[in-house]
């Protein structure tokens, strides 16, 4: 029989192994845009990728139940060798009213990061850098922990071409420094381009800017560790819709639409179809809540055509707008997403609405 | 060696077997967003559909330059059986200035356009009449002619359901006792899903109006008729793209973007990658021109995620916004497509500009 | 004691004679943008511009529950000189369960509305020639009904320069000619800027477009009439509000926003100031309900200099977006307005949502 | 004969004496929106508020041919009671090329700007620490520059209810206890609720996003101060215009617009019509160009409601969208700014364009 994980650093080796399988696997058999293109698909680890199965994952009041050991042997590694993170946050738990404990993802994450936030300047500039180099090869990872080397495994850094890598070599370089600390990039779901646009761009930043926008990132380091180490049971996260109808003047009604999961790619696939009620809404409610509400990409099919061939909206032989896909990413389980379209036969926009 | 199409019936008739089995192939082969999803992709005809190849098209200064009764066969099924419009056209030609001849399809559309609405009230309602019955079976066709055969059987009809097929009937049923013309519907790019929206929807207008409707719809079949019918050299359309960052106020310099052409089929694929330069605009003018520029469905892809993870904007784990698609037609070929993207991490818009 | 109007034609003499009045001192008194700019303001009557008070129009239920004659009467020059909408109206409330009568002046129109379009070709023809030609002097009123003279001395027809009154003869001759009947535009807030554009854009319509036109010009003249001829005691329409910020993507919270009417004149003014919530939304509710939801134009103005000065978004000395007024017409007593603000510090939108 | 202001000293005095003296008189004579209402227009000194005319100021070029004791004094009190930067950034002069001189008031402050940017993080915080104290009563201005106190004293601190003022005086005690220097605000242009809102949101700023967020306000101030105090004879900046139908998906031709200068209050004022072209241009060119082009607040009104009066679009009675004001701050004379309108009869939305 398999003997299943026990303990957080077996975790964390596990979920390294299996992103850098899940990396090669992706890149092999993802349907790409182009040949230049890396996947975009995220890899928040589930249940197909490692060995710890979603179930066996504690939730956020299962871990806080533990004894104090075992939740800073947990939460050690969120922040990068820093668990003095986890033990404030440990210890602000016995001083605070139990009402007042984390009890979601979000909340925990918020407690932690505001310990950082107000931490003395020079514990913050030790954890920036506390993080690895991003530009050293990618093959010697011996002094990183296990959970940084899941983020900077999917970088693509391994397909930077040698103009690409020089470029890359010298910004990091003038990166250090100016600012005495590496440049550090939440890369889970980003690619090379990513990568230098990102270094290029803040290599130019006043040094107390760099420093705010490279804590920045080490707070979102920190929520996606944090999004895979724990079980969300019962997400207060929903998403919905509404779609208005701007060359008319009303809400569009009787709009057929598809939701679709591109990633985590192991639950992608198509959602549902939806026909828009007379208010230009989904007829029952959320389009997704709960145990459905996963983090991840998802992207609408609006019927914009055939919606507008039922209005006397003159449209050409080839129309303008046919079928829009709106694309967007959900980040927060604990969240209300509502992705509208505002939409003419003409034009349309979009944004995340409340 | 295989005989040529010489005539435009062969022409039409070729046009027609080819278009069924595109049909049939493209649904076998294309890619479903989801299983009750028919095929978007449009079927305007190409040199790999049917026999007449794209050479032998005239264009419409050789076209206008042969007989008149080249001419009139040539133009004379573009209005429904109503070859009265390509004569008065061809009288037109004669009459007027030799430099004020259609040089452009778009010029030829309007001046047979023109001819049609300031006809009699009487030969427009029979324009009308000349269309064949939609909801007559697929297989009896015997009434049509061939060119409006062609569209009717990319309507996706047989894939009705009873249910459909029982409302579409009830609703055509009622179309015609109120407006006591056949229900008309532009249909080489639509689903079962655009007939019956669009049916729905027309049924309750007011007589006059829906008379200005149907008039509509059979200008915009003569126009995907005439595109068909007449090779284009060199047309003065292009494709232009700007991205503007709403949430820094400036242009978004240095933004990769994608271009695809997602139809017609057999010209359908990566078109190129764009940087933007310093003004948000393509570095090398426009992105589609001259022959490139074609009619059809097209998708830029813009890389909003890397882009902002080069300014200071703070963003998510799995950003709201990463890889935003815009999906859009291009219908006339003497025109510019000016298609940009407004955008913010957490908003955009997109619009036909100028 | 001053002698109170009995009867309709009373009614509408007062209308026109008061409006007259109301036009010259609205001309006279009205802060003007610039020289050339006619008044925008409505002159919808109320208590202040003629002597049949509010309290002494009737509600719709009243006004069903009288005669015959009286409903007739009443409702007889809505369509101009075309009392057998009324007469029909009056008949289908007979054959009808009464609970399916008119209740609100929107049901009310609507059902005259469908009758009108229901009519014979003729008889719709025949309405549209029962207007008064707009051309004809403005002194030579006397074929016109006392309606429709009210909305046309609005049209500011007498500022017209000569160059502009011999392009407006001009066009409205060519229009005659072309249709057959007058040209009709709903002018109670136009100005002659309203009218020769009006005119210009559709003299070049197809004949049967424009009889669809005209008569959409006809239903929005009954529909002002309507609304200056019957007292709303509780209308269901009610106005909101929601502020987006897109540069952060969350709702805008702690906005302050004012409100103005205006116009109808007699009650513009100052209505509130408020502060968004959590969500981005007027705390109490809609921000006008009941009987302060009245037809006419509002302007909100949101202070989101101020309120991007409390997020970290950069701004210049003079900010792009500082105060945003957002004016808008509100049309019908019965629907909800809700009337957002999409804003991020470079860019803002609005659209009339639901 | 008056005698000439002579030194930079005296010269910010009178902007103080000037100033003051227009904020009272702008208090007393602006138009409100509301009687809570503080003015927004901008005090931007010109001619009229100060005895310094806006001749005698030097061009960017005229100052810095001057002798280095001039520069400095002119410039050292750009930054608060820091010469240093003008000291440095007169010594940069002497050690780079002559071409590489600043040429506009933007390149001027760009280079100061880095200066400050790129000192050590010691003199940075003095910087923000020789700011005077907001909360400190307006009438003890002993310690001030004179140049902060003409900004301060439009931040209508005077009109604070005691309730407000206490809320305030508890803020900033906060904010001087967490952050070790005096809340900073650019308030020009600004109202106490400016003060309120802002110093709300920025208390709970971490340390270092505060540090970066004080000295982005002490760089707006530098850049009003530069504004006001040197001559720009020709801008490269302009004002451009396009509107955009996305109703119909085409430009808007011959749209009427308006332009007004609502700020400075002494060049305030109607500044033109003008009618798009068939591109939903403006016909001639920019509507601001060369000295036309000053800083100050301005607002379009599109005449929207005439426009779709002219298209087949159904407007109601009272359109949604007849005039469309869009307001805008112009902040640097040496940019372009594209404000444009993309409007159907429902909705509308306006950028920064480029």
């Amino acid at each position: 029989m398999r003997r299943r994980i026990q303990t957080p650093k077996e975790y964390y080796a596990a979920l390294l192994i299996c992103c850098l399988v899940l990396t090669i696997t992706s890149i092999l058999h993802s349907p790409k845009v182009s040949s230049t293109k890396a996947p975009f698909i995220t890899t928040i680890p589930t249940r197909k990728t490692f060995n710890m199965s979603s179930e066996e994952k504690p939730t956020v009041p299962d871990l806080l139940n533990r004894s104090k050991e075992d939740i800073i042997a947990y939460l050690g590694g969120i922040y990068e060798h820093s668990s003095w993170v986890a033990e404030q946050f440990h210890e602000s738990l016995q001083t605070q009213n139990s009402t007042a404990a984390p009890k979601t993802v979000s909340e925990l994450f918020r407690a932690m990061k505001e310990i950082v936030n107000n931490a003395s300047h020079e514990s913050k500039l030790e954890l920036l850098k506390n993080h690895p180099d991003l530009c050293e090869k990618i093959e010697r990872l011996s002094n990183l922990t296990e959970a940084s080397r899941v983020e900077q495994s999917r970088a693509g850094l391994g397909s930077l071409t040698s103009d690409e890598r020089a470029k890359f070599t010298s910004l990091n370089n003038a990166y250090k420094a100016k600012f005495g600390f590496p440049f550090i990039l939440a890369v889970r779901n980003a690619t090379k381009y990513t990568v230098l646009s990102s270094i290029e761009g803040r290599v130019g930043n006043m040094v107390e800017a760099e420093f705010v926008a490279a804590l920045g990132q080490v707070h979102k380091i920190a929520w996606m560790r944090l999004l895979a180490g724990v079980r969300i049971d019962n997400p207060a996260g929903f998403l919905t819709c509404h779609v208005l109808d701007t060359a008319n003047g009303c809400p569009a009604a009787n709009m057929r639409i598809h939701l679709k999961r591109l990633s985590p790619p192991e639950s992608a696939g198509f959602i549902a179809e939806y026909k828009t009620n007379s208010d230009g809404r989904l007829p029952s409610g959320p389009a997704l809540k709960g145990t459905d509400f996963q983090v991840g990409v998802y992207e609408w099919t609006f019927f914009v055509g055939d919606y507008f061939a039922s209005k006397n909206n003159e449209l050409t032989g080839t129309p303008f707008l046919d079928e829009v896909p709106i694309r967007f990413g959900i980040d927060d389980p604990e969240e209300h997403y509502h992705v509208p379209l505002l939409v003419s036969p003409w034009s349309f926009s979009t944004y995340r609405g409340s």
